[in-house]
């Protein structure tokens, strides 16, 4: 049995938890809001951010890079998971691209302006951080779109946790209305694919604060 | 044989080589302006960015975090991984805050305006992303410091990849004079260690462009 901390806002905690309900893995879920110095995080984590996952035999698992190595350590062959060697090197590219330098230059800002700054009380969203995420997101989903349009999802065939992983950002930003989904058709066939996977749509319900999705945001056929 | 694909200005790049040579594997290394798009870079790598490391077996592995752990699958019982899962993760976890979170908001950023700007003719540094990286480097460099208090190393009582991982950072803070040791008797005292280890020492005297380093900057007891 394992406990996940997590927030659904949060893209790095929301595909460990698409991936843990995929893997169809014994697991609670924990709501945290991780924008405050969180008193019972701060317990178990240095940093006191999300994902955290806690299990009896291995402790706490801090991060999304973390519990994804430490997943694919005890379950190697699940399906989720590519098998070689090799494969395994560009699910490893592909997350680094996404959870950090896609993340960093463009979920997480826009994230941050457009909803943490809000709850946190810390004033309205900077253009020019907006200005300068929107413009790095371009490249980024035209480099995705490359991609998928190769090899019909991010890794192979079939989805895999590089799959959940990405879409897990892009529907942070679809959230805000910040994909223009006509300039990318490959990416938004792969997303229509995404959404319709059960554990995936259940977290579409999610709301944040006043701020409310766009009216494709719930679609399948946007 | 392996072939790495490095800048020693790149953090990234350095913890591979001095990585590699702590290791005693049988590397060559192939010094790349990884801040021009590289036309040979290009052709075996998307984003055709260093580190890259090839071999004949498995192709090539594509930045830091899938070739450190392409090397913990390869050699597990290495004296530079820790052996069991708990450990690893913890170390994975390390990793993360120092090659993902210090990275892109202080080390690469500071990087980049002191150098990058410069070499690639973009500019004289921009003074607002050089403060707002050197407050965040404090929080940083202050939580380092508790840890290495704790443990005397990052991760265990001796040189883990997690210690050869931050050192190649904060040796590039270093040599701009971006690091107040004064602040950080902790961290210089096992700043220290690693400058002593000769792999590490080599790189040392890599100098960049007109820019010259603090004098303390080679001296083991600075």
């Amino acid at each position: 049995m394992y406990v996940l901390y997590h927030h659904p806002s949060c893209p790095l905690s929301r595909q460990i938890m698409v991936t843990m309900e995929y893997m169809s893995l014994d697991c609670e879920y924990l709501q945290e809001e991780y924008w405050y110095r969180n008193a019972k995080l701060a317990d178990i984590s240095s940093f006191a951010t999300v994902p955290l996952l806690k299990c009896r035999k291995f402790g706490v698992i801090d991060g999304a890079y973390p519990i994804l190595e430490f997943l694919l350590s005890l379950y190697p062959n699940s399906h989720i998971f590519p098998g070689s060697l090799r494969a395994i090197s560009e699910m490893r590219r592909l997350l680094s691209v996404i959870n950090s330098e896609f993340y960093y230059h463009v979920s997480q800002r826009i994230i941050e302006e457009k909803l943490l700054r809000l709850l946190a009380n810390r004033g309205s969203p900077r253009g020019d951080v907006l200005r300068s995420a929107t413009s790095r997101q371009v490249y980024y989903l035209n480099y995705f779109s490359c991609v998928i349009r190769d090899r019909n999802f991010l890794l192979y065939d079939k989805v895999s946790v590089v799959d959940i992983a990405l879409a897990s950002h892009v529907a942070m930003l679809d959230y805000f209305n910040y994909v223009e989904w006509y300039r990318y058709p490959t990416l938004r066939g792969w997303y229509q694919v995404l959404k319709s996977v059960p554990c995936f749509r259940a977290l579409l319900k999610s709301r944040f604060s006043s701020i409310r999705p766009p009216e494709h945001y719930m679609e399948l056929d946007f």
